[in-house]
């Protein structure tokens, strides 16, 4: 048995344990953080993040872990070595956790090498759980998934995060400017309010591409491992190369489809950048 | 026992039989309608469809009934008499239906002297059972539901139908005019593609508000009587006196947050008119 796979079967069944918390939280205490008044954090975030990250700890004492609370809380600057480092999301879509909206999920990566080689998505409210294991494929509830395989534009349900528009008047006007044409062009649009689960709608044919820009490793590690794993493309939407500790993700069916949306987005932001100066 | 308890108990048994028709659909054929590629329709739709209507012919042959798909086939523009008359959507969010997107259902309304007195919408794939009987509250799986409560734009989260935005030239300007202005006053946006559920997720608190213009009676008939029966506020989103039979809705937890919306969408659309004659 592999390493990967001894560390896969050890943290699955914490994190299906993690997600029987969450169904129990009956009153949810919600707190805000700084200004970010959509950002909620939850106090069972934290106990989720606690729970995974004291069970690694005790197991793996030489592993290292990212995670949103722990990282925000203590201002520490996430840095990949090449030690096994575990990347939580505890909650993903805390917002909608807080309504009973159920897309929500805990999100489980581990990186070893600086390479991606295990990712975990699990929506207790819908029972729905995504691995992937490098080179293994990806899977949803045991069964092997697979992107949509659209490579037309016109064909595509694109999913496009709009909340993240109001962080600032930069991603404003980049939303903004982008919207505007790809509505034109696509089959349909959704918004959601969950990356984690959105990448993972990619990876089983959900939706055809998931864009989100301005995010955190704890929103990309196992999603973005998913979607490649079922056949997918992930990039970075800005055009450069994508980095985990810094992303900005556009996932697709296809590295076809991707191309068609990219050439959109370039175009909406020349156009931004010649209508803001 | 009144009559509209004894139609309930009629339907409500077909309308969950129907549903296990759509768990069972492994293989989709999906038929495009006309030009518009967005617009989905599947052998499914129809199935449903004929079942409830048959069904309803068989034990009142006096009602009257009102669907999608019978009414753009034959070209019948909907008129409401005061004969008791059903109105029915066999599968709305046909496009997440078409991609195994569990947010998709049937709904069934029922109007009695241009009243509307029953609904309910179905999503088997979640199995969520939402119903109302006029003046007798709305109900998620058999427990009493109300809407958020929520009267503060700024801490309330929207769902607006992005989709529609491709209708045509109006719809377009309509749609981006307002969000340009919504993106920065509320705390976030979603966009599910799936109208009848997402009024039912407004009455059960999920979201604040929703809203989608450039709908069919079908789309209104039972959700919107969901949120009326769970506190919530449906009025027309032009301003104009709400019309079931054109329905253009945002519906809203309270009156005050949807007076908050309509203050901004008026906001909106004189500036749209402004910049686009």
């Amino acid at each position: 048995m592999s390493k990967v796979q001894e560390y896969f079967d050890y943290i699955l069944p914490l994190i299906l344990e993690a997600g029987k918390i969450l169904i129990k939280a009956d009153e949810i205490d919600v707190q805000f953080k700084d200004s970010h008044v959509w950002d909620l954090v939850t106090i069972y975030d934290k106990k989720v993040e606690e729970i995974l990250i004291d069970k690694i700890k005790q197991k793996y004492p030489d592993h290292r872990h990212i995670g949103e609370e722990e990282t925000e809380i203590g201002k520490i600057k996430p840095i990949l070595t090449d030690d096994p480092t575990w990347i939580i999301d505890p909650i993903d879509g805390t917002a909608n956790f807080t309504r009973n909206l159920p897309i929500t999920a805990i999100s489980v990566g581990l990186i070893v090498n600086k390479e991606q080689v295990l990712g975990i998505v699990y929506n207790p409210f819908m029972n729905e759980l995504f691995t992937a294991l490098k080179g293994n494929g990806a899977y949803l509830n045991g069964k092997r998934i697979f992107t949509s395989g659209c490579k037309d534009i016109s064909t595509s349900v694109m999913n496009y995060e709009i909340s993240i528009a109001r962080r600032n008047e930069y991603s404003y006007n980049q939303y903004l400017f982008r919207l505007k044409r790809l509505i034109k062009v696509v089959q349909g649009l959704r918004s959601m309010g969950c990356p984690v689960l959105s990448l993972c709608y990619v990876a089983c044919g959900r939706t055809d591409a998931y864009q989100c820009d301005g995010l955190y490793p704890w929103d990309a590690a196992a999603g973005t491992l998913i979607v490649r794993e079922a056949g997918g493309h992930v990039t970075d939407s800005s055009g450069k190369e994508f980095d985990l500790m810094d992303p900005n993700y556009l996932a697709a069916a296809t590295k076809e489809l991707s191309d068609e949306y990219m050439k959109i987005e370039r175009v909406a932001d020349e156009e931004r950048l010649r209508q803001t100066k």
